[in-house]
């Protein structure tokens, strides 16, 4: 897909962290939990409607983002979620919540409080643990 | 897994419909929007440590019945979701959403108003239609 274009909304919610092999990799500017958001490049607004060997790509990147919250960022339980109600273009939610966050155990959409945001030192350093963790290829300006 | 058995919550909240190849197949009783849930019989609380080919079956049944909530349900967006802070027994969320249901284009979750229930004979239906779509194995006594 060659002229892809990332949603308004999702351009002005996240940083964009670069991509990994079948989707861009965003992170939710709000840092009061570690929020992730994957967007394969695709027009199709909904998972099942994905050809079938992206469809596993992109879970395959959804777990391996799952498990990187777990390892590398301290979330006891993450969340997962296509939703795409405001936003529709494909896009997965992947969150890392824990019982000490400011809004468990209720799900992030709609109910966290404006939180801090991520310095660019912070950024650059989690862009670097994804490189070695995901083989994500780092967008460079991420804090933009 | 010999001993499975449905977390308490989910038994509360939800209709058995059945079971589909990998997962149990809930239907949420609050009929406001349709809101069915996947159970896999596992032992696991995230996607991501499921074991590779069980994780691409899930996926495979979230999708097809997402697909029957567009098809055979009206649903013009689906939302699918892991989440588990309340219930820790993996389960996924596969909600059929239009822009006339009452807490579009919010989230279900912790948003949808109190609503009516299904009947026993359209629940029966329901599960004709699933067992003809999605080879469903029908649970008796879905109504109870």
């Amino acid at each position: 897909m060659s002229n892809f274009e990332l949603h308004s909304r999702l351009r002005d919610d996240c940083h964009q962290l670069g991509r990994l092999s079948a989707c861009h990799l965003l992170l939710h500017r709000n840092s009061a939990v570690p929020w992730f958001i994957l967007v394969p490049e695709t027009d199709v607004i909904e998972l099942f409607e994905l050809e079938s060997s992206l469809r596993q790509r992109v879970s395959r990147e959804c777990d391996a983002v799952a498990r990187f919250l777990r390892s590398e960022m301290g979330a006891r339980k993450t969340n997962v979620a296509a939703i795409g109600n405001l936003a529709p273009q494909l896009h997965i939610h992947v969150v890392g919540r824990s019982p000490d966050d400011p809004c468990w155990p209720a799900p992030v959409w709609g109910n966290l409080p404006h939180g801090g945001g991520y310095s660019n030192e912070r950024l650059a350093q989690l862009q670097s643990r994804l490189v070695s963790s995901l083989d994500l290829r780092a967008e460079p300006g991420a804090g933009e």
